[in-house]
């Protein structure tokens, strides 16, 4: 059987538990077997960072790992990724660790390869999903001593536009957290219709009070402009995490961010490496993750 | 002994034999043993797939391999191609597999560099030569269970700037094939004193009649206004390969593209995934005849 | 212990002394452990040779490597170069081997990351410092018989904006060289008061006479409208090495250039390939002054 990870809806209940576990025994330090094979990262939007930590997770299988980096209009031979993905299958890649800028593209390729006996994973497709994103943020959680039951979560800032939220909150409340609340510039809020499983709260102060975790999001530096509001600055003033607004907190509260972070924007520069930051320990823990990604993938086929 | 693959012209008809032999052993499930080394994918032309077949069957045997990625103006620093050679050498990589938008760039390295102990893979020169393409082709025909002898071919579309018919028609008539036609829009067709092996068609229902195998060659979109045709549909209905002309050729009748196809160009959309189409075939088969093709230089060195 | 090579003036005598010393074991062909670890080429500047360099050497040891590069202006995403390597740090990457076009950059990173656990390697900072270049060209000496005691050497061409040439001085002076000389068009010179170790020349062939070694730089054909001379022809005939020059030189004198050449303006065409030429030798020793490199950080952590 072909495994596939589009996003967080489609993720067996079994195998969100299997994933999370598994990702926690690798950054609690258990070993993994070496596994044979090749994996293709097909990044048609660039991210370095996202690509590296498959790469690396990958190779930590001893996993061969194919980097394949273009831009989406070079499609430019006109092929379609359907057909780049069967040829990657017959030369043997087992698994595609795609990126995308349209939204589904990843569940659209996984359902033209019907049969095909290639592994499809979304490492971020438009403003649609970001699953392994959700999973290490969840495991990251997990391994900061968090329970779901109880757990009051906010996440801050350009909900509108991001794969990440839109996982998060798929991941989260399937997961049985107590209280997803969202907040951003109007403009960057999801239509009424969208997003029923969270919480939407006027400002940021209201949306931090009494919870356990943030994750604020990336601003896009393009999308400033149309935020309403004139800079990163004026941005940060109303919507980013300051020391005041960390110090209001609970004591056991800390913050997410996906990366990179604008620092002074989202999050006050002098907090991101503060001890209630988790984001290096995202990107720890994201190794782990995507290591124990690949076994599912790789030992289900 | 330093071994190059630089066109089919250059191959021994022993070396020749051996290849295919060896690839037919791999495409049925042999094993191969590991060799130590480094290879190089030096392309100053773009083609992700090519780069990433020899990378896989690079890999395949345990080779290391280092993927250098240029514009050819960019060829930019002014070093010339056989110091980036030598250089490469110097290093330690045992093999450049070069792709080149020059005719005869791949010849031309390997004089420059006698005495060097580094073996060139041409990966496709200009218009010139794609001995690998070629190989991978008779593999696959062989695989296919065709024998030279009696096997009538033909090859249709932009003959004249092909580097795969030239290699293609090389090959298959050294290989013994009994009849090779071609046949395509005047414009695409080669001089007349070129190619004397293959015999000139006048249209693509003539060249179909009574053949075991049609090689479609791609069309490059930049070139389409200067075909004579409008647009890909008014070749399509030309010199495509239509379900009409597909049910016209003999039931034993299997056709290949060396890809990316253009759907409803070459081929209609709905025939390039049916059981007459080598195309995955070809793809999965060229893994293993760059295998074989790495173990013949390696192990000669 | 988290080590850094980051410019000569920071080494510490007694690790110059092993590194030299192990990569000459190397060259004579000692074998090398494995070791577990990944290292990042992060190339913010374009440089295929010296990032296959380290690729090469990480590899030999074992080491997986992930490649980075990017155009320095589009750390786009407006990430600063610390968070980027933190990041990878929390990935587990052990050590970054950066290529930056500004002066100090890799300095400052290593400043910022204090207390990290990833080392970084200075592979060419704006016009700053190139010291694995310097030790590959010591060593290259050293592996040719060359001692420092007696060893009068000369560098010539655009010394101002070199920083292979400011990493030579520093090395070949620290290491007890008799003589550095270093000679160039005036607008190639550094200002008065720097490179005290030097002595200037007021031509090449009072630079060239009586030495052992001549170090030639490249020029950058951007530079060259503003050297004073009309093109490479004009520099070749009052600062480049002919036949003549070499004729002069004693029998036991070398030459070394860091590539990649220009043929015929640094270096008479028919010269480069020359028996006196040590061109390609620093390429073999390359390789093994970075293995020797990265077992001294990865053996520290």
């Amino acid at each position: 059987m072909t495994r596939h990870l589009l996003d967080i809806e489609h993720l067996a209940r079994a195998d969100i538990a299997s994933l999370l576990a598994r990702a926690g025994e690798l950054a609690a330090g258990a070993s993994c077997a070496s596994r044979a094979g090749t994996v293709a990262n097909l990044f048609l939007e660039p991210s370095t960072r996202t690509r590296v930590s498959f790469q690396m997770a990958a190779r930590r299988l001893g996993l061969d790992v194919v980097n394949i980096e273009q831009q989406h209009s070079s499609a430019s031979k006109g092929e379609s990724l359907a057909d780049t993905a069967r040829t990657l299958a017959a030369m043997g890649v087992r698994a595609i660790v795609l990126r995308h800028p349209e939204d589904f593209a990843a569940s659209e390729l996984a359902a033209a390869l019907a049969g095909a006996e290639i592994g499809i994973v979304n490492a971020g497709d438009g403003q649609h999903a970001h699953p392994s994103q959700a999973l290490l943020d969840a495991a990251t959680l997990a391994h900061a001593g968090f329970e779901w039951s109880g757990l009051k979560l906010a996440i801050v800032g350009d909900i509108r536009h991001s794969r990440v939220a839109r996982s998060d909150i798929a991941l989260l409340s399937r997961l049985g957290a107590a209280e997803i609340r969202i907040a951003g510039p109007a403009e960057f809020m999801p239509d009424p219709d969208e997003l029923p499983e969270a919480m939407r709260m006027p400002d940021i102060d209201t949306a931090l009070d009494g919870i356990d975790a943030l994750i604020c999001l990336r601003i896009q530096r393009e999308r400033m402009a149309a935020s309403g509001y004139l800079d990163g600055a004026a941005f940060h003033q109303r919507w980013g995490l300051t020391a005041d607004r960390l110090a209001a907190m609970p004591d056991r509260a800390r913050f997410l961010h996906p990366g990179p972070v604008n620092r002074g924007v989202e999050i006050a520069d002098g907090l991101v490496d503060s001890p209630r930051a988790l984001i290096l320990e995202q990107v720890r823990i994201g190794v782990h993750l995507r290591t124990a990604l690949f076994e599912w993938l790789i030992d289900a086929a």
